[in-house]
């Protein structure tokens, strides 16, 4: 069947059903003045007006026969009645026009890599936790018991669905953060949370980590904020004097920082650092966005003291179940105070309107019912044997002049290869060897001032992670002597 | 337990375990250097550095006695080791610094305003459909299916997931609108579309209807876009040559507009007001963003052409199953091209990441098992009735010189209201009353052109309906006879 032309019926729609005449003027005024355009279309048929107009289908049925008497609708049998086309001319359809694209802004290659699909490879830099160590059956359970949670077929709320905010803040509590369910925004995963945080912020200039979470600082450089780039080493950690200089000289109105196990260094912060920048927060007016992404990762991690322990409430934090439940249910959150949430919540309100509250259902479940607790200690001793493995492999395999950090936390070490080795060229060999070495380029400002690349011992299992630190290190060798044997021979020419 | 300090150890990370001289030198230096900040503060017990470091406990522990030798920490029995106070002063914790609360933009509260609760309230004004008609336990078991595939646990393409843009193509194409499965990006809701086409264009000018939706409205002006106001009359339609004229000046990078059912007023453009606005399209060069959100709901609404289907794969189309499935599902989607895709794709991963995968798995079994389809006929019948029954309701008890629009499908009518009433003192009784209806004020650019509001036909049962409109029936007359009585009054004085 033909799709049918829409129809206005302006005068008729005084709330008293129009009579068949009133639809004789109406469509007979519009096919007159439409004739190029609507000649040849199909008129709707006559149940269809019947319903719409809420009149008889004998009303429309008398108009359809005087519009026919008039020649401005033609019968095509069974294929219905269809506007006639003008004297003049046998035009059948109206030609489509094929309209110009929206400009939209230009999307970086980088950005739109896919993921590697690591059922066939080895992906030595992932951040997440072997998906084979993940709940699932618990959490189908879950989903079970959320789906019959009276009113959740209703509306969700916007700032989250209220008992998992409830678990949060208790969560929270037991670790010395003082949190109250309403302060606490949720958000797809801790990526829209810096995107909640950087569209609400009156300040154009935000401070972070160089390197840099690179998709926090892609997303803060396409919303065309000023970022201040603040060095750290995660061998030497921060330089304070340089920091102070860099944050009195730019005055940015946020500093976006990860306390522990940062993406991609791996490093976490000295009490002495935390102190310290607490200080400058005070002193110079900025605000703090504290990421806790690696809290419940690995044992151990749950006792250091956190900036918004530190530093108060007014200290944005930031957390997310991503990395320890499947990731499929990018459930992040970001705890304010009174001051600060109403514009989050706007943002989220305007950005997406509200977050899937099925998802934070079985969420709320999955941390009510004990199973997240249960499973962080179910995984805790396999992820500390990787650790350990890791570590241990490290320093049986990598040949001289390769350093690595021991952050004993989080998913995450950053392994420093010497000056002259090619970075790409060791990716690309290792690739063609099946494992996946993801560079940080994008997650420095300008030239790096590391020299290697983040190492997930939380994906792989041992076995896996002996097979590709073996690969690594032979392949480091490799690029290694040549680089020193073909060193003179480049001087040399 | 207290929280332990973090603490540096640049100088031993190196690759090789340090000694447990090397950790007496890196502790020893931190406790000189941050003697203020950290006196009184726990030290990390034995196991825990000792895990960190990857070193036995033998060694750590050798450290902290030469340490406690060195009177630089101290042991406070059960409690643990504690970094001394330096000789000359007694602080026992660092005070925590209470540091700013970042500068946020204001939150109006219009957008604050929580959802009203339906189960104690009549709500007239909702474009939901009837929580009590939506599909669950089909639901349940389609999560339960999705859980159980391989794949679910590990990442999710932040395209969406590929089966459910597969189906979601196939219905398109079903419909007549050429689509492929690489075009679609899912995403949280129609809101989210907005949010990726609105931070992904190049050109600061939006047009869009006025009355819009009004919380596209509200997000547009949010990111600082400027907006040309269009306006649409439901009774009258669109005023050709003024828009023509509007178009003409202002110039827009993209027209947004719903081709059925819009929200606010209901209205359906005629297929000649179609092909107006692409003719403009192609000649002014604005690109088109489609909401095509009424597209399945109610009867007979299948079948008109959209602005895709007519004016090529240029124009953005945007639609979700949010009206259609239990809303707090939240999925919908925008179908572009090669052109455009990769440009909303990396608004959405630097947004959000990717869409939860999970609800999409579940989605995408409800449509592949003919759950929707036939959940849509099912409620069809009911919602045709409900309609058929308000324009009853309506002609049966508004009072005269009320009007209101037959739209024939969607979920919402047009009802205006003669001058001389205030709508916010109606609001107020009907209120108290326990009758929520939803003033369309924020939809509108500057002084309503209209004096009405909408009325959701799908939302409340026949009954309910019928209770909500005596009530509304038994108001207005009371107000237009008061405006009656009062305006003389007024006049002599």
């Amino acid at each position: 069947m033909d799709p049918y032309v829409s129809l206005a019926f302006g005068g008729t729609r005084s709330g008293r059903p129009p009579g068949s005449s009133e639809i004789v003027d109406a469509i007979a005024e519009q096919v007159r003045d439409g004739a190029r355009a609507l000649a040849g279309c199909r008129l709707p048929p006559i149940r269809v007006l019947a319903h719409r107009l809420g009149v008889s289908k004998n009303t429309v049925s008398t108009a359809y026969d005087e519009l026919k008497a008039r020649g401005l609708i033609e019968s095509r049998g069974k294929r219905g009645l269809y506007i006639a086309p003008a004297p003049a001319q046998r035009v059948v359809a109206p030609a489509p026009t094929r309209v110009p694209a929206p400009e939209l802004k230009p999307a970086p290659a980088a950005l739109l890599r896919p993921r590697p699909n690591h059922a066939k490879l080895l992906v030595l830099s992932s951040v997440f936790i072997d998906p084979r160590l993940l709940p699932r059956a618990r959490l189908t359970a879950c989903f079970r018991a959320a789906l019959k949670r009276p009113g959740l077929s209703d509306f969700s709320d916007p700032q989250g669905f209220l008992p998992l905010r409830r678990a949060i803040a208790k969560r929270l509590r037991q670790r010395g953060i003082e949190a109250e369910p309403e302060h606490v925004v949720t958000s797809v995963g801790s990526q829209q949370v810096l995107d909640l945080v950087a569209r609400s912020l009156r300040s154009r200039t935000i401070a972070t980590e160089n390197p840099a979470y690179h998709y926090g600082k892609a997303l803060f450089e396409r919303n065309d904020l000023e970022l201040l780039a603040l060095p750290i080493d995660p061998f030497a950690g921060v330089d304070l004097a340089r920091w102070e200089q860099l944050l009195r000289a730019h005055r940015p109105g946020l500093l976006y920082m990860t306390t522990h196990f940062q993406n991609p260094t791996g490093y976490s912060y000295s009490s002495r650092e935390i102190a310290a920048i607490l200080e400058w927060s005070a002193a110079l007016g900025f605000g703090i966005l504290e990421d806790d992404w690696g809290s419940d990762m690995l044992s151990y991690s749950e006792f250091t003291p956190s900036l918004r322990t530190l530093g108060g409430d007014n200290v944005l934090y930031m957390n997310s179940f991503t990395k320890k439940v499947p990731p499929a249910l990018r459930i992040g959150y970001v705890l304010g105070n009174e001051q600060t949430v109403p514009a989050l919540l706007v943002s989220k309100r305007l950005s997406i309107s509200g977050t899937p509250a099925i998802g934070e259902a079985a969420l709320y479940e999955f941390l009510e019912q004990g199973y997240y607790d249960a499973h962080l200690r179910a995984i805790q001793p396999e992820l500390d044997r990787r650790y350990r493995h890791c570590l241990e492999l490290l320093r049986q395999h990598m040949p001289e002049g390769v350093r690595w950090t021991a952050p004993g936390g989080g998913p995450l070490l950053w392994l420093e290869c010497p000056a002259g080795l090619s970075l790409p060229a060791l990716a690309a060999r290792l690739r063609e060897r099946s494992i996946v070495l993801e560079l940080s380029d994008s997650a420095f400002f300008g030239t790096p001032h590391l020299h290697g690349f983040k190492l997930g011992y939380a994906f792989l299992s041992t076995e896996e992670m002996q097979r590709a630190l073996e690969v690594l290190s032979a392949e480091l060798r490799h690029a290694l002597a040549r680089s020193q044997s073909v060193k003179p021979a480049v001087r040399a020419g």
